[in-house]
């Protein structure tokens, strides 16, 4: 598997992707995921591919070494949005050329891409068109991120979903963009095998038409090793200082209708049942409820 | 879809389940998906089920409901493990009723279980067989949980793991427990609209043979509340506590290898292009790397 994430902020894009590729849990390997094509002063696109490796491979084949003169590339496209359709059609051309081949041996026809960047207007000192983000589908379509949705993920993405949910919003500054990418990245890492090291950050600052920042991180990255340790050591502690349940019994409290009881079960015949319910064996509860521990209990 | 997460510590179980159940997007509704088997002072089981719904309750009909009395029953067993057994059997009497039919219909047979509980064995005052936790497939196989892996999840699970991961071991006391899988819940309900609240949350604690807690937790509950609240607001907090990545060129740093490179491709026939690699319009570029910084950068 993969994962990759990408997002667009004010101040720019933020790519990263793993580098783990699989054909079962005993055929593991290292791939690159993440291609830029650029033309400093010009353009700057970055592309990451999640999926079949050999289907995002064609895919990236067919953009890098475009065949016919006269279809648009990813060199001559003016607009970010036409980029994203020359990306979406050499999908289609690999469809149409590997799918019904794959089928016969029940692979499907699983890929999908980031496509991230800017493409100038040609006038320097003016404002260029901003930089996009697209995600590619398999069946060559395409959507925009927007203000409210600044980012993408493909591949193993739901580990790490929960902390961009939290912290990531347009205003974010680039750099801690960035942060917040290498942790999501972590809790993925950390919570499926089919992620690995080494990593591939590409930090993109708007309207600067070329790469900012790019690093390959392994495990003696440094600042990589610090997240991957403070991060764990700041939600344990976290998590130690949020106080404990209190348990309460709903004596105390108003209880809103049968939401607060317990779907009980009895033996058959047990004096316990409840026989008002019409259901043999079956029974409820009144439930407790839970309030805040004044203080964090003491530890064991 | 569901979410639900199960604990075996060393202070007993905990269970924790969300309510939603939906057939499409347009149709969601609330279920309960925690059931409990109880005999005071005997026998304590929880039954957690995930999947089509008219599964999962077929399968509970089985178990509440025994036909032949010559078989095994949660009622009869007298250990957990048979217990387990007894609801592997209910899956597979299910799954000869429905499957075939269900197929025609393109509906797939999709339930998962996860059973956990004690049965004492008659002597008071003497050490009980110890709780145990199981997961139970939709093949009606199951599995147990250990030391080293102490929870079980079904439903959406990957949202909700890191934190379990990070910060669940058998030693951690049973409230601790709860708070978790409930930071967990917090998690997966922020992120995946398919699982929502009510949740219902049980503890159990190792000897008592009956259930010690239980709560059914809406949005009115004020410790799920501060949950809510506070976890998000920590880790926003620790988040913008970790400092921000420093830059520096590779000049400074040793590297090793083609790792720290880019992929970068050129247009055909650019100046830019690296002959010696021998692909036409690919090329790579040195990398950066990241340190720490000092001090975290200010905010604009």
């Amino acid at each position: 598997m993969t994962y990759c994430v990408a997002m667009c902020v004010d101040e720019g894009l933020v790519f990263l992707s793993d580098t783990r590729t699989n054909a079962g849990v005993d055929h593991i390997s290292t791939a690159r995921k993440m291609s830029v094509f650029e033309v400093p002063g010009e353009r700057m696109l970055v592309l990451l591919g999640a999926g079949n490796l050999s289907l995002t491979q064609a895919v990236l084949h067919e953009l890098s070494e475009p065949t016919g003169p006269s279809r648009p590339t990813l060199w001559t496209v003016s607009t970010m949005a036409d980029a994203a359709r020359v990306v979406g059609q050499a999908v289609r051309d690999v469809h149409q050329r590997e799918a019904n081949a794959l089928q016969e041996f029940g692979v499907d026809f699983n890929c999908s891409f980031i496509l991230g960047g800017q493409i100038g207007d040609g006038d320097e000192g003016v404002a260029q068109p901003r930089p996009r983000l697209f995600m590619v589908y398999a069946a060559g379509n395409h959507i925009e991120s927007s203000r409210v949705n600044p980012y993408f993920q493909i591949g193993e993405s739901k580990y790490g979903k929960p902390i961009i949910d939290r912290v990531l919003v347009p205003s974010t500054p680039l750099d801690e963009a960035a942060k917040c990418a290498l942790i999501s990245m972590d809790s993925t890492l950390r919570s499926n095998l089919s992620v690995g090291l080494p990593l591939d950050l590409l930090v993109y600052q708007k309207d600067t038409l070329k790469v900012t920042r790019f690093v390959s991180i392994d495990q003696d990255n440094a600042y990589y090793q610090m997240i991957h340790r403070t991060w764990g050591e700041r939600l344990r502690q976290v998590f130690s200082e949020i106080p404990e349940p209190d348990w309460q019994s709903t004596g105390d409290v108003p209880q809103n209708g049968h939401v607060g009881e317990m779907v009980l079960y009895r033996p058959p015949g047990a004096l316990h049942m409840d026989a008002d319910r019409g259901t043999p064996g079956a029974d409820v509860r009144a439930a407790q409820t839970l309030a805040q521990a004044d203080k964090p209990k003491a530890r064991g």
